[in-house]
Formats: C-alpha cells, sequence, structure tokens
C-alpha cells in the first residue's frame, strides 16, 4: 500500500517528486486515445528509475517461447506489445548543464493527471548548478480527436539567470522491450528524414520464423517554439544516428523569459496504411494538426472527453478517495480501448506497460464487456465480439495442434492475431474455460442489446466452433455413467491439472445448450440466416446437435449432498478446509508459500464456482448463492485483480453490504495504492471494468431480465449518494442514488420502461423520474 | 531403430564408417572407470557431426535457471556435469593436408569396443590428396587399475608414399556443455605449462552467486613417439593458447613406415587434492604411468576387467544380440560406478553425454543399487546409501524451502551436492514418491545384505527425516475419514498433480511404517544406538511415533471393487479406459499428442501402481499382482527406459513368459539398436541395470526372503541357457540355467543354503550342485 497520490475528484497528483515510485506514477499518468499509449515518462532526460513506455495499438513482435522443459503444444512464440519509438522527448541544456531531475536539486515538483480532460501537466521548479533556478511547465495529451497524434508544450522559465539554452526534441527508436525473453531489440530502422523544424523515423519489426506479420510504424515530429509567447525564427540543427531524429534550437535566454516548445507527433502504422504511404501520411497529418496548433488540438480532444464523461461518469458523494479511485478507472478504461476498431482488444495493462505482453485474455469477454456495452454506442462491444471471430479460423488452428478436428475452436489464453502465445501448459491446454467466457460474451451482448442479428451473422458460428470444442474434450465416464471433464483449470489458478472443474463443466454445459437453443431459434425464425451457418460450418444438424443434447443431459457436475454446494472440482472436499483468517500471517501466499503448498491447500486465488454463480445468477436460487458464498468467499485469497469485484457483485445481491463494500473497495484502489505492489509494470486495466460493475451491478443491483433493465440500488453505508450514466437500448440514463431515493434521468429522446426495486417505471424522453 | 551395429558377443562394432549415426557410436563407444569418462570420439581432428564429450566425476557447475514462468520454490539454478578439457586430441598433419575423416576418403574403418577389455580400438584407411594412403590403427582406455588416467596408443602407416608428418597432442579447455542454459562457458584458465613432450592445463569452474564450491580440474598428458617400434629423439614443439597446450613433432615417414604416439594423460580434480598440490600430483602420476608404459598399464587395466567379469557376467547361449544386449549394459554399469567414493553417484547418462545434467535421481535407489549389491562387493551399494545420509541436511533444506519444518526431509528430483537442481513444479516438488525409493533402498540393502549396521549407523536417522517429511506432507481427510496426500506426481509422469497416488500413498505409509518398526527393533536390541539416533534427530519418541502409527493405521488407498484392483490414482476410472493396441498410430505419444492430451489420457509412461507391487510383493498375493498387471500393462506406453524391466519382472513372477521376455528385449538393446531415437545424447546408465534385474530377478527370480537367497529360474523359450554370477553374504555363486537343469557353483569359500523351485539346496565351498 502506498499514500503519496493526493485525493482529488478529477486529478491523480503527485505533490512533491516521489522518484523511488517514479515508476509506479508513471504508469498511474499514462496517457493513450486507443490507436497508441504513453507512460507519464519526463520529456527530459532522466537518469533516475523509470520504464520509458510508447505503444501503439495492434503493433507486435513475435518473440522466441523461453521455458525451462518444452512440452508438445507450447507456441514457438509469444507475441508482444511492442515498446515503439519515443516521441516525447526533449532534451534540455542550459549552458553546459543538461536538464535532468535525477541530478539537480527539486525545489518544487507538482505532476497531475487530469482525467476530465485527459492531459497530463507537471510544474517543477530546479537549481542548477551554480545556484540557477529554473521553472518549467509541461502539458502533454494524447489526442481522442486525432487519435494517430500527441502534441507536448514544454515551457522553462529561468528564474534567476541568462543563459543559453539548447533544446533538442527527438525521436528515438532505440527502445527494448523490458520483458524481452531474450534481451532483443524488435526493431530495425527502414528510414530517416529530417528538416527544419521536423524528422520523422520509420521502424520495422524484425524478420521472425513464424510468418507472423511485420509491422511498420513512422513516427513524425513538429515542433515550434516561442518566447515570451512569440514564434521564433531560430533554425533548427538536425542530427541522425541509428534510429534516431532531432532538431536542436539553440537561443539565449534572459531571466524571466519564458521559452515554450510545441512539439507535434504523429504516430502511423502499416497496421492502417500501406507501407509506401506511411511517410507521405505522417507529414500531411503532422502538417494537418500542427497547423491546427497545440490549443485548438487541445480543446477537441477535451470535447472527446467531455462527451464520454457525459456517458460513463459515476459521481460518488461523501468519499472523494472513492470518487477519484471510480473515476481513475472509467478514465484508463476509456481511453484504452475506443471501439473503432474491431482489429484491436484490451490488453491485461492496456498502453501503461508490457507486462503479460499486451495480448487479449478472457478479461476482455468476462469484465470489459458489460462496461462498454452499458457506456458506449453498441458497437463498441459489437467490435470486441468481431474480433473474436475474425480469429475463428485461428482458434480452430489452435486446437488442431492439441489434436481437436472437425472444426473444433479453442481461443488462445493470450492472443494478439488469434494464435496462443502463452506457455504453460496448466494454463495454455488446461485452462479452457476461457472458451466458454466468449460464449457468454455473445449471450451477454444479445441479453443487453436486444440484437439479435449478430448472433446469425458472427455469433453462431463461434458458437458452433466453441461447442465443438467441448464434445471433443468432454469424455464419457463408464464409471460414473456421466460426461465429465478432465485436465482442466478453472478460474482459480491455484488449482492446476483437476478433473472435473464445476465452473467449467457448468460452462461447457452452458454453451452447448445456449448453442442448441440458437440453432433451434434460427430454424424457427430465420430458416436461411441457418443454413447460411450450416453452409458456412458444415454443421451436421441430426449427428452433432444429437451428441450435444445428449451431454446437455448427462453431464456431471460435482456437488456436495451435506452441505448442499457445488464442488470447485472433484476431490476438494479431500483438502484440510482452512479459512483466510487462519493463514494471515502467511499472505499473499503467493508470495510466501511454495507453488505446490499453495495447490494442495484449499485457497482460492479468485472467484470460480462463484464466478459461475455470478454469470448464471437466473438459474440458482439465491439461497444456493448464498451457501456457496458462504462456503467460498472465506477461503478465498483475492490474489487476482479480477477477484473481489466478483465478490461485491454477489455480495451485494444477496445482502452481504459490508463485504460487498469491502471487495469494492479492494478492486477501486487497487493501482492508486499499489495494493499489490505492482503498478509500476503497468496499470489492472481489464479488472477496472470490474470496478465499475461493482458499483452499477453490485450497489444498484443492474440487470437485464427479459429484455427489461433492472435496477435494486441501495447506498453503501459509507457513501452519501452516487450516480451512474448507462445507456439501454437507444436510452441514456443517469440514475442517482440516495439513501431515501432513486432518480431516474433520461437523457435522450428515447423513452424507457425499467423496473426499480420491482416496481415498474416509465421515463420518458428527458424525463426525469424519483423513485 | 537402427542395425548398424555388428552383432558379436564381447564387442560392439561399427564396421564401415556411417558418419550420420556418428554421435550415437560416440554414446555406444563411451570409455569410463569411474572417475572420469570419455565418450568415443576421434583422437584427430573431425569437422562432421560429433559431439566431443570429457568428464570428470564430481565436478559440476551450477547453470543459472532457465524457465518460462517461475514458480515459488524453484532452486535458483541447474547443477551439470560438466564437459571438462579434451584429452584425448592429436592432430596429424600428413604433408599440408590435416587428418579429417570428415573431408578424406574413407577406404576401411572398423572401430571396435572390447567389453572383456574395456578398450576402445579403430583400424582405418583412407586416401588423401594426391591418392597418398594411410593406414590408422589407435587403442584407448580408461585405466581401471590408475582410475585418474587414460592412454592411447595412435598409429600410422603410409601406404604409398613419404612425407613430413606433424603429430601434435594436445589438451584443450575450449569445451562447452551442449546443454548451457544460456550457452555460457563455464571454465576459466588458471595455469599451462608445457614442457618437452608433456603440457599441463589447469581450469577452475567460473565463481557463481549460489556458494557453490568451484572446482579445479588439472589435466596432464605427456607423450612418446616410436617409429618403427624405436623411441624417437625428435624434440616437441610447444604451443599454447587460451586454455589451450600442445606439444607438435614434425618428421619423415617414408612408405610403409609405422609412426606411433603414446599419449598419457591425467585428470586430478580439486575434489581429491588440495588446490596447491593438483599440478605437482599431475606431474608425478603421469611419470608414474608413462614409466609403466602402456603395455603394463594396459594389462593391469585388463586385470580389473576381468575380476569384475568373474563377478558379473551374464552369459546367454542361443541369442547372440541378447549376448552382447546384456554384456553391453553390464560393461557400462561397471564403468561407470565403481563404489570407490561415497560422494559419486550414476547419472542417466553415466559418462556418455551430458544430458539431465549427469545428476542422481532415484534411478539410483530403485534400479542401480539390486545389481551392485548382487554383483560386487557390499560397500559398493553401502556407499550408495551413505551418499544420501551425506546429504540429510540438505534435504531438510530442501523441505524447509517449500515450507517444510522440524526435521522434515525431502530428497531432490535431481542433484549433485543435495541441493535440488530441477524445476519443473509438476515433478520437483510433486514427484516426491522418490523420497520413499530412497528409504526402501537402506531396506533392499539391509535384506540383501543382512548388515543391520548401516541402518543404525546411518539409515535410521535418514527414515526419520523422510518419514517426518511424509506426516508433514499427508493431511487429514475429514469427509473421507482416512490421511490423504494431495498433489503429487507419481512414477507414471504422464500424470501431474493427482491426489492420492496409490504408489506414492503405499511408499509413504510402508516407509512409516519400516522407521517405527526399527525404531522398536533398536529399542529392544541396541538402546545405545536408538539414543545416539534420538540425539542426534531429535525424535519425540511418543508425540511422533504416535503421529506416524496413526497414519500407518488409517492411510487411505484408492481401490476399486468391481476391478478389485488399486487405483492409481483417486479419479483414475473417469478416464476412457483404452489399450495401447487402440492407439497404435499415435504412438509414441510422447511426440505425437500434445501434452493435455497425454494427461488425461489413460496411457501410462512407466510402471506406477506395478512398482509398487514390484517392490513390496511380499505383502500382496500373487493373484493382485495379475489381476493389477493385467488392468494396467495393456494401456502401459513403456515411454521411459526404466518401465520396462519392472514389468519383465512381474510377468516372469506370475507365468506371462511370452510378456517377460517381450519386455526385456525392450530395455536390453534400448541404446544399441537406438531404439528412442536418443542415443546420441549418451546411454540410458541407470536403466541397463534394469535389463540385468530384468534376467536374474525376472528369468532367474531371484530374491531374498527371511535372510535366503531364493531362485526360481527358467530359461525364455527363444534362448538355450544362461548363466550369471552373483554374490551373496560373501559367496560368489555362478548360476547356470539351462532347459532342465539349474547348476550352481560356489566359487567361493563361503557355503551356502539357498532356495531353489522351493528346494532348499546346500552349496559347500567351492562347490557345485545340480538342480
Amino acid at each position: 500500500m502506498k499514500n503519496y497520490i493526493s485525493h482529488d475528484e478529477w486529478c491523480i497528483v503527485e505533490n512533491g517528486f516521489h522518484p523511488e515510485n517514479n515508476e509506479i506514477t508513471e504508469s498511474l499518468m499514462s496517457l493513450g486515445n486507443g490507436r497508441m499509449g504513453q507512460r507519464g515518462n519526463f520529456e527530459e532526460r532522466y537518469t533516475g528509475k523509470t520504464l520509458l513506455g510508447n505503444y501503439v495499438a495492434g503493433v507486435y513482435f513475435p518473440d522466441k517461447t523461453r521455458v525451462g522443459w518444452w512440452k508438445n503444444g507450447y507456441p514457438n512464440y509469444f507475441a508482444k506489445v511492442l515498446n515503439a519509438c519515443n516521441w516525447v522527448g526533449i532534451d534540455v541544456q542550459i549552458g553546459d548543464e543538461m536538464l535532468d531531475l535525477g541530478k539537480c536539486q527539486i525545489d518544487e515538483f507538482r505532476r497531475v493527471l487530469n482525467m476530465k480532460e485527459g492531459v497530463l501537466e507537471r510544474t517543477v521548479k530546479v537549481t542548477l548548478s551554480g545556484g540557477r533556478q529554473l521553472s518549467i511547465h509541461t502539458k502533454r495529451f494524447c489526442s481522442m480527436a486525432d487519435d494517430e497524434s500527441g502534441a507536448i508544450s514544454y515551457s522553462l522559465v529561468p528564474l534567476n539567470f541568462s543563459a543559453e539554452c539548447i533544446i533538442t526534441p527527438f525521436l528515438d527508436g532505440n527502445i527494448r522491450n523490458r520483458d524481452s525473453n531474450y534481451d532483443e531489440s524488435f526493431w530495425n530502422e527502414i528510414a530517416k528524414e529530417s528538416g527544419d523544424h521536423a524528422g520523422y523515423l520509420t521502424l520495422e519489426t524484425k524478420e521472425n520464423p513464424y510468418g507472423v506479420e511485420q509491422f511498420r510504424v513512422t513516427t513524425g515530429m513538429k515542433f515550434e517554439i516561442k518566447i515570451n509567447g512569440e514564434p521564433t525564427q531560430l533554425e533548427s540543427q538536425t542530427f541522425t544516428s541509428e534510429k534516431y531524429v532531432s532538431g536542436s534550437i539553440k537561443c539565449t535566454l534572459k531571466e524571466s523569459d519564458n521559452l515554450t516548445i510545441y512539439k507535434y507527433a504523429v504516430n502511423l502504422s502499416s497496421a492502417n496504411y500501406a507501407a509506401d504511404e506511411l511517410l507521405p501520411s505522417a507529414k500531411t497529418y503532422i502538417d494537418r494538426i500542427s497547423e491546427k496548433g497545440f490549443d485548438q488540438m487541445y480543446a477537441e480532444h477535451v470535447q472527446v472527453w467531455a462527451d464520454k464523461w457525459a456517458k460513463n461518469d459515476i459521481v460518488i458523494e461523501g468519499n472523494v478517495a472513492a470518487q477519484q479511485g471510480i473515476r481513475f478507472n472509467i478514465f484508463h478504461l476509456g481511453q484504452t480501448y475506443t471501439g473503432e476498431d474491431e482489429r484491436l482488444n484490451i490488453g491485461p495493462k492496456g498502453f501503461t506497460g508490457e507486462k503479460y505482453g499486451g495480448g487479449t485474455y478472457w478479461d476482455t469477454e468476462a469484465y470489459c464487456i458489460p462496461f462498454y456495452l452499458a457506456t458506449a454506442e453498441h458497437k463498441v462491444a459489437r467490435n470486441l465480439l468481431v474480433y473474436r471471430h475474425k480469429h475463428l479460423q485461428k482458434a480452430i488452428e489452435n486446437a488442431e495442434k492439441l489434436g481437436f478436428s472437425d472444426g473444433a475452436a479453442l481461443y488462445p489464453m493470450v492472443t494478439m492475431n488469434g494464435e496462443e502465445c502463452h506457455n504453460e501448459w496448466e494454463i495454455t491446454f488446461e485452462e479452457i474455460h476461457r472458451n466458454g467466457a466468449i460464449a457468454y460474451a455473445i449471450y451477454d451482448y444479445t441479453r443487453y442489446t436486444g440484437d439479435q442479428s449478430y448472433l446469425s451473422e458472427y455469433g453462431l458460428e463461434v458458437l458452433i466452433g466453441i461447442s465443438r470444442f467441448w464434445k471433443q474434450r468432454i469424455t464419457w465416464s463408464t464409471d460414473r455413467n456421466k460426461y465429465v471433464m478432465l485436465g482442466v483449470t478453472g478460474p482459480n489458478e491455484y488449482e492446476n491439472n483437476v478433473n472435473n472443474n464445476w465452473y467449467t463443466n457448468y460452462i461447457a454445459f452452458w454453451t452447448l445448450r445456449y448453442t442448441l437453443e440458437n440453432v433451434s431459434r434460427l430454424w424457427a425464425e430465420d430458416t436461411q440466416a441457418l443454413n447460411e451457418v450450416i453452409h458456412k460450418t458444415g454443421l451436421k444438424l441430426n449427428k452433432e446437435l444429437g451428441e450435444w443434447k445428449h451431454i446437455v443431459e448427462s453431464m456431471y457436475f460435482p456437488y456436495d449432498e451435506n452441505r448442499k454446494v457445488f464442488l470447485q472440482q472433484q476431490g476438494f472436499l479431500d483438502k484440510e478446509l482452512l479459512t483466510v483468517d487462519d493463514i494471515s500471517d502467511h499472505r499473499p501466499i503467493n508470495q510466501k508459500w511454495s507453488w505446490d503448498r499453495i495447490l494442495r491447500s484449499c485457497f482460492i486465488k479468485q472467484a470460480d464456482v462463484l464466478q459461475g454463480l455470478y454469470f448464471f445468477e437466473d438459474e440458482f436460487d439465491s439461497e444456493t448463492v448464498r451457501r456457496n458464498f458462504a462456503f467460498y468467499e472465506p477461503m478465498t485469497v483475492h490474489e487476482s485483480s479480477l477477484s473481489p469485484c466478483v465478490h461485491a457483485i454477489l455480495a451485494a445481491g444477496i445482502g452481504l453490504k459490508e463485504k460487498a463494500y469491502e471487495m469494492y473497495v479492494r478492486t477501486a484502489r487497487l493501482d492508486l495504492d499499489d495494493y499489490n505492489n505492482d503498478t509500476q509494470d503497468g496499470l489492472h486495466i481489464t479488472s477496472m471494468a470490474g470496478t465499475w460493475m461493482s458499483i452499477v451491478k453490485g450497489f444498484a443491483g443492474q440487470r437485464v431480465k427479459d429484455g427489461v433493465l433492472v435496477l435494486n440500488p441501495y447506498v453503501p453505508e459509507q457513501w452519501n449518494a452516487y450516480s451512474f450514466r448507462i445507456g439501454f437500448r437507444g436510452s441514456w440514463l443517469k440514475i442517482s442514488v440516495k439513501k431515501r431515493e432513486v432518480i431516474i434521468e433520461n437523457t435522450s429522446e428515447t423513452a424507457l420502461k425499467l423496473l426499480v426495486k420491482g416496481r415498474e417505471i416509465a421515463v420518458g424522453s428527458l424525463e426525469t423520474v424519483v423513485v
């Protein structure tokens, strides 16, 4: 736990420099716009602790797999989001001294991420050698309006001296991923160009033996300098070296002069431009934004954020820390994925670090989709589904590599391009419940939006591939006279290679049933659409549906008759059943215990049976939820960032308000307070959606039942009130929950009927109703 | 399967050069003497496929662990036997041409490992450039009499030309382990010295951050040259470079002249000499052997082999391939471990390659000890037990690293110095049955030798440490009202992280019972010895023995009431029960199936339940063995070299003679015929003891019951007769098994009573009895 970030409703504030926490602050203050991302690094040189991070969405490199002992089926590479050209760099030389906050005396320091406007500002006063005092003010954003660009305003004022200054904005491609398996550089220089007040650098990912696309990225910069608000006509001296372009401006600053450099940058990738178009496009792009100018760019950028906040803000009254926490989560989700491009997805760290390779996990389907469904246009969540549809063929090939056939699809544990990247057998090959989450997301989307078209156009194909996988992965146990699923790892990764994990068995059973239902529905409602799906997938109606039906009828679910709880897996009761309170000195067990000790303990990393009860709560009565929650939660150590939110929602649903709030607190300020001691690696982006869910689905009890929006809101004791905004089938609502009333404000022109605490409420166009 | 090695009763013969198989031949023709080992490399330069291999017993390096994903508890390094200074090298230059069998035309080639005498010979005729024909004859051995030395005789005859020749014997320490994790060199040069006809090179293993001892090895050489049998007085030209020393002799050879160089070499290690004594000792040593001369050294070496063969030879009549196979196995076992030094052990590849790091596995206890018990003085097996006793403290520390306490000992999966080296969680932390094998070996030794002194002096301490581990590793299942053992990997490594593996549960139960028995026995027979053990171990008689007794009384063993077979592990019957015949196209599954598919299949890598029935056959009736064999063997793919021998012994015991022979064949010529396509990496040394057991314990039914040697021999149909030699409690017997009779020849002066086919037989001193 760290407490150096000041509490503020809209800003993340570092008051006074904390060099020991600098990598944490850099993560917290990352900026992005869905196309690119940038950690909160300093523009000027810094010799202290720092992880320089610049990421371009969709640009990755297949890093050769590193293992101790090879297992058949391992993928040859781990595709990693690439740390790319540094476009924010500005070297500042005052007289003979290079400005470096790692070396000079810092008199004042304030770094602020303003989440309302999506801007990072820094105000610093330093004393250089000879007692020379310098004031610095910077402002930087990744434009949400022009989403392949960013801009910086960087001002210097010598407070008590005059000196010659050299200002050197640069582009630097000499960057390595910190997590490179073999400490290799992944970039080659293709071209560079420098001109007056401008520079361009084109890098390409290195050749690889895996047939993975090579990406080119052209980074361009343009800059202008004003002294005391007046543009200067000073010429820039260009300098280039391997993967490096800069332009220096030399000038003499007098005491109190204000020098401001405006640096504009673009990052264009070959994912979006033909290779020979990159450089000319970069030039056109940068001319366009630099002509617009910093203030105009900024105004347009802020407007996009204003529109976003109008759809997704949550206001908490009576608790600044909670307010800051939830906005922090919403802000990062908003700048990580904008839903514009169905080739993109949400890495566990977004654009804030490189851990976990920046690939796509089941986190997207299980945690992020509900957030985007409720806070953005439908196409945003739809594009996340289309992303998986585009990978269907690769998922079929992944399954084939493991011995499956006939169109069975296993989506990867981690992927960039649809191919599996992960290489731990117990996860890569066995944590197959992820396949179920991808099916569930189709259901979730359809249930929320009421839009059946996705299912017939894309979804059913995916469901059929996944169902075929389950069919082959499930085996008949003669001994048990039931279908079983052997050798899996459930969501609780503190158990590996278990038989009949209840959650995995259930989600497989559910997928088969849901696929059967949808085939039947299309059969009745849209034969032509069904025929197209049959044509594309080669589905054998009699044979395959019959087999699936038989599994649905005879699937085995481990259950304890005494306690009347589902068993996380067969044999769970052989364990010594302790509670987390029994091992308080031993936590976190993932740091204090050997792996085997973790595995044979009863302790649970994250919701497993409870994840299933959360997904499928309509299929279980609340007594069942209560019993299972009472059995499993006390054994759960929540050592995954994805765990507390599910427990918060379930606890709220069964009236355990204290527990719900405790779980909410664990998720809401996870990164801000560096709860798990790992924020320096980047933020837990995907779990941020869980925090949002803890409020909206937890405290506010938001559900969709039979096509109707349902709310069962209450205000946690620790707050006075809260409000949130969601969209539902064309309406946009602001819902204010107070201790004694709920105010539903329809900010859209679409009327809506909903159920609030069991009462049917109609809210007309632009109307407000108090319940 | 490869068939290029000619069948011969005493020799391994490569007729005609097979460069494509050269690394295999090098493995097969490895030489050793317990202190050092040398692959069958050529002396002269060779640019073809080769794995140069020189190993010095007990000299290793801690290579930094390489994993994909770190798990708590992994060791920091993997200690690896070191590929050391090449002492056999002799460069031969004829005129301008460097002799290289990879480049010149080979007219005749014969490489022979004579196992009777332990010598490698090579007869080659080549045509060099210009049609110059050269004949080469070499002879090399690692002296069993002077076990830190080796000698080479290398002869050249120009058949149709005269030329100036340069002969350059050298020592070369520029050697890397092929399996180095990060492709690093592990040796530093400390000193080198060259003189007339001699050279010395002292290397030291590099510094390491793990506190592991650095080893120094001084390699010395001396050489003499005879032309046509006459010593020459030619001076040698010395040359040295980094980690390299050589001496060249230049002379003119006329047609038909015979030039023979005798190269003597020693390898002294700091494990046996003070660092400053290495060089002087090497000089004294090499002076001594070179004065003795090649022929005398050779004669003494051959005498040691003659004595060995007199104790351990097996003669098979009517099947040359089988005869060659068994002698090949006995030969390599004999030269890998001589039992002189209790700090040494038997690596899976002996001195024939570097795979598996050359560390000690449970193979030693489970497979090798019975061989050495029966074919060598008791001290040989005793030293293997003492090796583990010396590591007891490290085993306690290993267990502590995983969270155990109070003197619980977990012996490592792989080790050099007692510390764990392996790094796969499912094996390192979970394949803990190895601990039981170490306890079992104490029982095996005591049963065979009748010598109780090892138990009270050393063994009981080890048993107590292991029992304490089992006590802590076993947990009470309230649900089952029994003790269970969760999260283990049994001998069948095609299942991981299972609960209640029958074999592991049984060997744990057995260890506890055996420890209790021995405490009681000492209590009655030798209180003072017991008190010493109690003093050393801090054993709490009431508490600890009481706990162990409770486990012995209430241990859970999975069992199928229908089939009346033990279950390999809880849940085994959930699997689809197929037989190996069902998947004939898919074998070997370890190459053709993904790891998860292997894990969830019923297929078994090596004896698991059956390993237990083999160890503890006295505790089960033969119907039980028969039922379990009939259930498990058809599912067993025998993809471990250690599997067939156990099945051969069990099959022979229950009268399945065809199956027993089939299993014998799989083990006997495993390396000679390169059955598993991996002989190039080195030989399967530890499984060779299993081959010996297949005959002696299998076909001959050798057991020890109540202190009496028992034989139940038969002759496999495919053979006419066979004989073997074993020692038992001071007697040495030659046992000849013929179709209709068994001849017992007591070659020692100690009389013996034994049971042959149920009949009590007395064989007096130097007497022969026909049964």
